[in-house]
C-alpha cells in the first residue's frame, strides 16, 4: 500500500493507494505549523488513514509527500514553505526515520499535476495550473512530472503579459500572478474579509466597477495561462485547480468565455480550440495527495535500502 | 551517409554526415520555387553534394529535410510553405522515388533546434529562437526534438505579451513576433529598403527617435521569448539564429542587457541567470541542414522497406 500526503496550509489530505493505483482510504486533518509540528503532522496523518482504511502499518511500502514551497526532490527537503513555517528542513529523511518506510517529497503543485493526470488517464501531455495564493503550473508528460533543467518548469505565474501592469511580488510588473493570483487579487482589491476573491465575484454581480475590472483580469490571466503552456510546451490539455476553483463554474466559466473571446479576431487562436481544452479540477479531488501517493512509489531503490 | 538539407526561401544548405554526426561535406545553391522546384532543388542538391564530397550515391543511406511551413513529419508532408510557393506537397515521397533512398521532412526550425543541439554537445535541454520573418522556437529535450501534442511546441511568437501592443498577422495584439519578427519590424518601420532590420539599427546608431522603439521592441520581445522558454518548458540554454542574427553582436548584445534590465527589479528574475543562458547561432551556421540529417537517419524501418 502506498500512502500519498497533501500538505496544505491548513489542512492535511491523506489517500491510501493500491498498486493498481485505486484510492481505497481517506482522511483530511488540520495541518502543523513548523518544523517539528509537519513531522508529526505526517507520522500522524499515516497513523490516522492506517486505523480508518484498516491497513496495517507493515503494509505501507512507501510514502509521498506533496508540500508547498521550493522542494530539493533529490534530498527530500523542503524549503522556503512559508505557509507551513518552515525555511529548511528535512522532510524526507526524518519522517522515513520515524516511520520506517522511503519518504519522499515533492512540490505539491507538480504532485497534484501528476494526479490529475492518474484521475483523467491522461498521460500523454497535461498541465496542471494552480490558481491559488500563487500562480504555478505542473506539466505531465508521458505519465511523469516534466521537471526541465533548473526548477522552472511550469512557473508560468512570473511570465510578464502587460508592460503596464500591477508590480508583481517577484518585483516584475504585469506578471501573469498580478492578474489571476489570490494573494495580489486580494492586495488589488484591499477591502476587509476572509474570502476577498469571493467577495470580488459577488460584488461584481452587484455592478461594482473595482470587482469587475479584478474579476476579468483573474479571467484574463488564466486565459494568458493556458495560451503559454500551449504554445510552449504543447500539452493537449490544462486542467485547473487550486484555491480559486471553489468557485467552481464561476470561474471556469469566466476562464472559457475569455478564451473564445480572445481568440473571436485571431483565426490562429480559435484553430486551437482552448477553450475546449480546459477542464476544471472538481472541488475536494484528491490529485495532490494520489500525485504524492505515485511520487512516493517511485523511490529509487538504494533509499529504500537505506532506511529498510 | 546521412544528407541533410535546409531548403530556405532563397536558398538551400547541403550537408554529408557520417554516422559519427560529422559534418564531411557542404554546398549551397539557390532555391527552387514552386512544387516541382523543390523536388528538383532536392535531388540536384544531393547529387552536387555527392559530387562536392566524393560519396558515391549508393552510400547514401537516408535524406532528412528542413523546411519552413507547416509540416506532416509523419506522412512526409509540407503544407503552406509560402516564401517556396508550396502549398501542399508530399515531398517525402516524392523525393524518396525519385532518389531511391528514404526522406524524411521536418519544420526548418525543429530541425535546426536538433542541428544546434548537436553543435553544442547540448542535448539535456535547450531550446532554439528563430528571428526571421516570423519567431518560433524549437525544443530539444534529451536529444530529441520536442513535438508536444498538436504542433504548436515552441510557438512563442503568438504569446502576447502587450495588450496595447501592434496588431499582429495571426490577429492578437502585443504578440512576441509584433516586438521581434523581421516581417512586423519592416512593416513598422515602413520605409523603403531591402534590409530594414540592417536599415532600422543603423538609424537608431544616428538617433532615429522610430528607429530607436523599434530596435529597443526587438530586444524586448526576444527577451520575453527566452524568459517565456524557460519559465515554461525550463530549458537550460537558449541559443537564438535567423535572418535578424546577421547582425551579430548588435542583437545578441541587446537582447542580453534587456534581460539584465529587466531582472534589475526582480531578485527572482536575477536569480535565473538568464543573459548567460542565451547564445547567438554563429553566421552560416550549418545547424538546420545538420539537423535535418539526424532526423532523417532516424527513418522508421518500415519506411526503408517500402522504398529500399
Amino acid at each position: 500500500m502506498r500512502i500519498g500526503l497533501d500538505i496544505g496550509g491548513t489542512k492535511t489530505d491523506a489517500v491510501a493507494v493500491t498498486d493498481a493505483d485505486e484510492i481505497v482510504g481517506r482522511i483530511r486533518r488540520p495541518s502543523g505549523h513548523g518544523d517539528e509540528a509537519v513531522v508529526a503532522d505526517v507520522v500522524e496523518s499515516v497513523r490516522e488513514l492506517c486505523a480508518a482504511s484498516d491497513v496495517s502499518a507493515a503494509d505501507v511500502t512507501s510514502v509521498g509527500i506533496g508540500i508547498p514551497g521550493l522542494v530539493d526532490t533529490a534530498n527530500g527537503r523542503v524549503l522556503h514553505a512559508v505557509n507551513l513555517g518552515v525555511e529548511s528542513l528535512d522532510l524526507a529523511s526524518v519522517s522515513s526515520a520515524r516511520l520506517g518506510v522511503p519518504v519522499v517529497v515533492e512540490n505539491d503543485v507538480k504532485a497534484a499535476a501528476l494526479g490529475a493526470a492518474a484521475l483523467r488517464g491522461e498521460s500523454a501531455s497535461m498541465a496542471y495550473l494552480n490558481l491559488g495564493t500563487g500562480v504555478a503550473a505542473g506539466i505531465v508528460i508521458d505519465g511523469a512530472i516534466w521537471r526541465g533543467s533548473r526548477g522552472t518548469a511550469g512557473e508560468v505565474g512570473h511570465i510578464s503579459v502587460d508592460p503596464n501592469g500591477r508590480v508583481c511580488s517577484c518585483g516584475q510588473r504585469g506578471c501573469i500572478e498580478t492578474l489571476c493570483g489570490g494573494g495580489a487579487l486580494a492586495r488589488a482589491w484591499g477591502r476587509p474579509g476572509s474570502l476577498p476573491v469571493r467577495d470580488i465575484f459577488d460584488a461584481a454581480d452587484r455592478g461594482d466597477g473595482d470587482a469587475l475590472r479584478l474579476r476579468a483580469d483573474l479571467f484574463r490571466g488564466a486565459a494568458a495561462a493556458v495560451r503559454v503552456l500551449v504554445l510552449s510546451a504543447d500539452v493537449e490539455s490544462v486542467v485547473i485547480g487550486g484555491g480559486l476553483t471553489a468557485l467552481g463554474d464561476r470561474v471556469g466559466d469566466g476562464i472559457r468565455n475569455a478564451l473564445i473571446t480572445d481568440a473571436k479576431g485571431s483565426p490562429f487562436l480559435r484553430s486551437l480550440h482552448l477553450d475546449e481544452r480546459i477542464e476544471l479540477l472538481p472541488s475536494g479531488s484528491p490529485a495532490a495527495a494520489l500525485g504524492a501517493a505515485l511520487v512516493g512509489a517511485h523511490t529509487p531503490q538504494k533509499e529504500i535500502a537505506a532506511h529498510g
